[in-house]
């Protein structure tokens, strides 16, 4: 049973190869009447796109979208909405010493064990290029959450021992977008710069962490068992290529906490009930509880170098696979509009799906 | 649109409140002719029990749990799986100073807002009895499993500040059992042990960590999109009360590693293709490569504390919480078999999932 | 994958066979703050229990429904609703004869090349016995319903060849239950009454045709392609035991008519749009129009006879079934609250399905 | 919810407007390894392609099908299969007398009620143009159900008064396609097309019914509860556009029937058991049994009439529609391919639904 669709009302279904005639998606249960800001999404998925500074990968995509449905008038009209990015720039005849070898650490070797067939094109499926048609199935979600006045941010917060140490509130949004690597403070970006620039330098990769911040959710969202706020997170994450680990609130830190640290004490605010600290990631018992969520993404280094590695073939001979291609050191910081989408897909389904209150 | 079943095709759906009638659940989707050994299921439920040792809640539960549908003559006939757990020893007047308060780091002011009402006695719905269902489920998918030669285990790596360091591999599984606190490490087991009876002496709580590792998987399980096996494992785990962070494979680490030190090479043994090194922890673009998998899964601390709290009201109005009750000071060493059993209704679902070959 | 599983919001999942310990369901997503009416579900299982006159079965079930989770003070809590009804009255020995034969136009043939075993004690699984918890979770639909306004009424219409021909509009609807087969006109009801019998002391059963209506339905319930409202109406019906065919508004009838006819003009009544005629059965589109509804069941005649009959067991040998038991004749007037269920199912699914207008 | 997918494992999610860019759709589940037969598809999309004859409308549509993703080297990769294709002559002009009313028995004025937007022009995505996207996935069904020697044959048996009285079974298949209106018996067909001619002279449109019988299909394939092979049939059947009735086996016919006659008893042919009759249309209990599977669907006449109709406008007022435009005046010939189709995609994903044996 394949596994190309996400959401249970807000859903999204990609399809596309990295070497096929096209990308694309439908995007189904996005209420009619949303007014479509076609520049957004554009710019989100500029976001994405490799080649935007001499950090990333030279891959020229011009990844502009084609609309196919479901909008009238510059609305949504409540039908699916389809959309393709033609795939450019596909000289197939590259990969063609890949069609016999499996690359370390790549999908090659798993999707001919579970198809028996692959398209061995640059990763086929598997390539991270599939996940432009989630950039663009999240704007979608954006633009719906924006109307609810929610907002999701993301940044790059680790690249290898680089570390960001601050948290998400001494920082300025803004900032964010000006780095070259999505990281919002000046001294760390460039130290995080230093370092992608000499792992290239050495025909290496490097991991990182991404960090992400969601305001303006009202309490109430999420479901009380398996479909639990964060569990959903966390399959978004996951989902992610190159993603490893995924923590909200406390995270991992929470196992050497006591309950008289970690417990949220609740307080009168306004005319409204706020907690004084926010361990909890803004959810509690997997319902949002309107304070903000927050939640932390690793990712592992790219698996292809720049240079020699030693593997096997589909006889399981020894191979050299020789570095080569264009392909991102880091692919953190162009991680971030795709960890923000599918955090927005998440929680527009998780918003559509509250229960009509009777 | 509620969440209460867990899986696509071997599915489970739980109910129940901690102060109803009775919790149970329905398994669709087993496949008939599985033989089903009652005491392994009653072994599972018996490790997951509250009143195990002096360090766990004494509440009392017989946990026995009555089939009522889907088995006859021994073996499951393909059609649901209807089983209960009568709840006991439950006086919901133990409860009523908790009908307007709001306790920190619970569920309490969340269900209000999603729902309007809630049941409060011993956090209803939201409370970890639930995840006695899920035990039984999942013993069910490990029966299924067991026939594939998939195991699964699960043990604690860390409780507070004390931290095994040591990888799976250099245990002895069967010691797992016979820790109080379910730690294959006799040395480490102890310290976590005082560090908990400390904790204790002090009204408070403490975090963890649980590892698992999932041996016997064959190559080629899961999908390369959305639902990458690491996906749903995650989504799996942040589903169990109080977990709060997930990692595979390197997992957060691998935020600082270079490629050239990440990638798992391929090497042929035998006549089967392997890998080297394992820091994919056995998934290479969402589907099973052949080597185990591995996961680590942090746990905040109990948010019920022995201790006076300051929260609030229904009305916003400061309350001062009294501690009361019997309660877990850590939750991690009985949290092992609900992690092993969301692991196993995981793979059970993979396994079922998976594609006709044509 | 199995189908136990009815809904994508307001989702019933049944369990349980004949003669297993009980039968029963989960409702998943009723919403919170439902007040439960006892007495109402009650009565709708009395209205389908065996036993109701002569013409009936006379096995003697309590049906009474034990409620286990999701309802606190007499209101649903949002949390599912687990119930279940055990099984009295239930000797296997009764069944011993049917172990290794398969009887006519049952699902023992069909349940064991699917599954492999069976339970053979009284159909099992495939036993009419299963639509008890139809009604059971169908009476929270209509609780739901009401409150909207939504009304659903069904009745029997033809038994054999006696067929009452007028419209649903010409009948009070008070007369349906007390009419011992359920048909609002008094004389048709008689003659049904003594087909019946007839065919009773022929040892032999009958088929007959249910009507439904279903008034208060504002227009925009359904969906445009797919799950078009009497595509899931359809399927409704089709899934009760026995249904063999379904048709809405005009139905088959429509086939012999030109559009000239069978368009329903639309006009203005007071501040509503409304349609002249109704030959669409309230449904445009796969959409509601605010017009009522309406639709008609063919159920064939109970399978099981009170008279010898060829057929062949496991081996594939002839034997000579004999009549035995005590079953429905006509099964028709007790399918008529499972028709409202179902349909009640699938209006509360509807209802919690429209999009969020924004 | 949106409703744009069909199926559970084999799933087709379709997309598009009548008078938007495109239509298309992508095919989730499709297993890996299949080879394609290009032209098949391409000749299952003449078959519901207008213009085939003077009876069908003269809309030019080149209906050719891109494919975008999930084929490589002629087979089938196991991962989404997108398709899509182009709309042609498509002068929305056509169709801005349409904006502010409501045409009688169409869709206009449902999707306003539930979206409050339409696009207007030619029906939107109500419009029939959209079945030509299931009918290519519909067309991959059959390539795997080829596989498994399953046939899926449909014809027209009925139109206005004429109706085809013999049985399938004393046809040749092979004379359906070379009728105009797709009836296999050529005095009944000329009938046919008489009547289509004279009720087209009056600017009327008429009805009619389609057979369908499906061969070849094993036993143990269908649901035994609320998935019933038949009741998810009838779904599909009953989300065509125009269909009104659904009736498998004996249908209504049963409703007159007695258990005597209309039991199907088993004997034994050979190795295999089989009934005598086939009043169960191959399906017990859910389940298929081996036998032919056969049923009918009942449409209504086309509501796009050459006359003049009275209806109302947005505002309620009373206003004349025009007959205008290029419509078929009996849609019934060219949906034969559409109900192979939409029983294709049932059987395919029963096929694929179908339990592990353990």
């Amino acid at each position: 049973m394949a596994g190309n669709t996400f959401g249970k009302i807000f859903k999204l279904t990609t399809f596309g190869e990295s070497h096929g005639k096209a990308i694309g998606g439908i995007i189904d249960g996005c209420p009619a009447g949303l007014e479509i800001d076609f520049d957004f999404i554009r710019d989100e998925l500029d976001r994405r796109k490799p080649g935007q500074s001499a950090l990333t990968t030279q891959r020229k995509e011009s990844d502009n979208v084609e609309f196919l449905s479901g909008i009238f008038e510059g609305k949504t009209t409540g039908t699916p909405i389809a959309f393709l990015i033609w795939n450019e720039d596909r000289d197939s005849k590259d990969y063609d010493h890949l069609k016999e070898v499996y690359r370390p650490s790549h999908a090659d070797f798993t999707f001919e064990q579970k198809y028996g067939v692959r398209d061995h094109r640059g990763g086929g499926r598997s390539s991270a290029r599939e996940t432009a048609a989630r950039v663009a199935g999240g704007a979608f979600a954006k633009l719906l959450l924006q109307r609810e006045a929610i907002k999701i941010t993301a940044f790059v917060s680790q690249i290898g021992n680089v570390i960001l140490n601050k948290d998400y509130k001494y920082f300025d949004i803004k900032t964010i977008e000006s780095s070259p690597v999505r990281c919002p403070d000046k001294d760390t970006s460039d130290r995080m710069v230093k370092l992608i620039e000499k792992v290239k330098s050495e025909g290496d990769t490097i991991g990182g962490v991404i960090s992400c911040f969601i305001q303006g959710v009202p309490a109430g969202l999420g479901e009380p068992v398996f479909d639990k706020l964060q569990a959903d997170l966390a399959k978004a994450m996951l989902s992610i290529n190159a993603a490893k680990g995924f923590e909200y609130g406390s995270g991992f830190r929470a196992a050497q906490m006591k309950g008289s640290e970690h417990n949220d004490l609740f307080e009168k605010a306004g005319d409204k009930i706020v907690t004084k600290t926010n361990y909890s990631g803004g959810i509690q018992g997997g319902i949002s509880n309107g304070q903000d969520i927050y939640f932390r993404v690793a990712f592992k280094p790219v698996a292809t170098l720049m240079m020699d590695q030693e593997t096997v073939n589909k006889k399981g001979e020894k191979v050299i696979l020789k570095g080569r291609g264009r392909h991102d050191v880091c692919v953190v910081p162009r991680a971030v509009p795709i960890v923000e989408a599918m955090a927005a897909l998440v929680m527009a389904d998780f918003y559509l799906r509250n229960e009509i209150k009777i």
